[in-house]
């Protein structure tokens, strides 16, 4: 049995908080909203990230940052990106350097085009390890067979985190390439969004399926000019999370492109989706970046355009789809 | 303008046979089935497989092949992979030897194992290009932005066939890849029928995108095993057409499976279909060749057995899910 502290009360959090209370750990959960604690502590439910969820008595709720992380075992970073180096800076010197961090989010430092490992390793002594692959959190609650990846700098401890997590329906693989695990895991939300503006736009599978095709090739190629390696683009981090992201309901991301898709405004589609729409600010942060590094991501291009500078997505799109190419390689 | 003469009246050669026609070319159709002919050409319709279209008159349908040949200037090869031998046999002598076969069917020749286009160069000296890629047939017929590959051993005819099917809305690339575009398209069917299987069961998204990525895997080892290339694998005809076909409910390989998974039986299922679904000839295909050459095929090994050997297919999947392997690559 571990002690295992998750910060960030989300739900894919949740979902796990529920899947490690359920193998007999001790959990405790951390969120800044008094309003999600006691829903836990009191009503057993957090319906406010994950509606109809009942969350086991082993899970144990506090908006006091100090009481939740006592005595843990492993901290689970489940915050969004953005909020990841302010949270890793204030846990310095509160915790002991050998406690696991296990991060969960799938994006980049919009400040410094970090990854968020990075990010984190910058404040912390700890080791680090990510968390990623196509996992939406209502399946994961749901005992759905769902399939992930655990990478870090130090693959014992990534050994250690496939051990506390692994079930039969909850599969946890290891990879040693942690720059493709997250990059892939950070660009997909790109995509998803494009996907999910020809979905709002009407377009149909046969324009989705092309676009992220393209965008496959578009996160295999800003991800090995990184340093990732292109078996795991291709693998559960990029590709699978990719075809989950563009693919399913439970996709905040693609639920935002959805709305774009349909002539809402950046603005509107933020404040209807209610949380964190991480393919917004990673559009951002790859848009500089590659502009840098010097990278095709015409789908990037394509999403900044529309997203930042006002153009209508629908001609964005027409002109991504019309690009006078003859030859497919 | 061309003549263009299609054999097989089915849903994708309509959708063809309409966007050539609309382009202004001269289109006949052949279809043994005498229904067909005469709902095409007396109701403009052709609701046996493709409902709800309206067909141009420049669309003419025979019940005699020769009639329907006659003067073409390109036969398009619209008929299911276990007919076409036999096709390209009764067309020999019949047709000049320099009338380009178009290919547009996704399998392997269930007697040989041989690739398509392979079959039908053993029976004409014509050239012969495959039309491939993520095309519902439904979607091309609504003008819904569509990407497709041409390819052929002789590439100067796959860019005459290229210039022929273009337009705005459908695009087409060329790849000189005829291994890797036909093994794709063959292979990606046995994938999107066991898709189809994990949604029957009720899997959900993360399952299914788990299961699509491996299976990409599965295209891309046996199709460098037969000679293609890997970046077509990860192209339109791989990734690109197993995507749509794994997610669109315009699928029938999909539809197949999630009878199957459901419950039905084998039988049953390609009674409810009523149509060809290639997955599973390709399944018996591909797993009797895979065999031979000595390629790991999980996938396919798991569907034989659902499909040909009465295995429960719960119990099939939750086997290829508890694989006990511990590193994702």
């Amino acid at each position: 049995m571990s002690k295992v502290a998750f910060i960030g009360g989300g739900s894919f959090g949740t979902a796990l908080a529920i899947l490690l209370a359920k193998k007999g750990d001790e959990v405790s959960v951390y969120d800044r909203d008094e309003s999600v604690v006691n829903d836990i502590n009191d009503n057993r439910t957090n319906n406010k990230y994950i509606k109809g969820l009942i969350i086991p008595n082993g899970v144990q709720a506090y908006s006091d940052l100090d009481e939740a992380i006592i005595s843990a075992d492993y901290i689970v970073f489940a915050i969004p990106s953005h909020v990841i180096r302010t949270m890793a800076k204030s846990l310095s010197g509160r915790i002991k350097p050998d406690v696991p961090i296990i991060s969960i989010a799938k994006g980049i430092d919009p400040e410094t085009d970090e990854r968020l490992s990075v990010v984190i390793q910058r404040e912390l002594p700890n080791p680090v390890v990510i968390l990623s692959g196509p996992s939406h959190a209502e399946e994961v609650a749901a005992n759905i067979p769902t399939t992930l990846v655990v990478t870090s700098r130090n693959m014992e401890c990534a050994k250690e985190v496939q051990d506390l997590f692994m079930t039969t329906d909850f599969r946890v693989y290891t990879n040693e390439d942690i720059i493709g695990v997250e990059i892939g895991g950070a660009v997909k939300n790109i995509i998803a969004l494009a996907a999910g503006i020809v979905d709002g736009m009407g377009y149909g599978d046969n324009t989705k399926a092309a676009l992220m095709t393209r965008g496959m090739k578009e996160i295999s190629r800003i991800g090995i000019a990184l340093g990732g390696k292109a078996e795991t683009f291709y693998g559960l981090t990029g590709m699978g999370d990719l075809i989950v992201t563009c693919t399913s309901m439970h996709s905040r991301n693609r639920r935002a492109g959805i709305l774009i898709g349909e002539g809402k405004s950046l603005e509107e589609t933020l404040k209807e989706v209610g949380m964190v729409v991480e393919g917004v600010k990673a559009c951002k942060a790859f848009y500089e970046l590659k502009e840098k590094i010097g990278v095709s991501m015409p789908i990037t291009d394509v999403l900044y355009k529309a997203l930042f500078l006002d153009k209508n997505p629908k001609e964005c799109v027409r002109e991504l789809m019309e690009r006078n190419k003859k030859s497919e390689t």
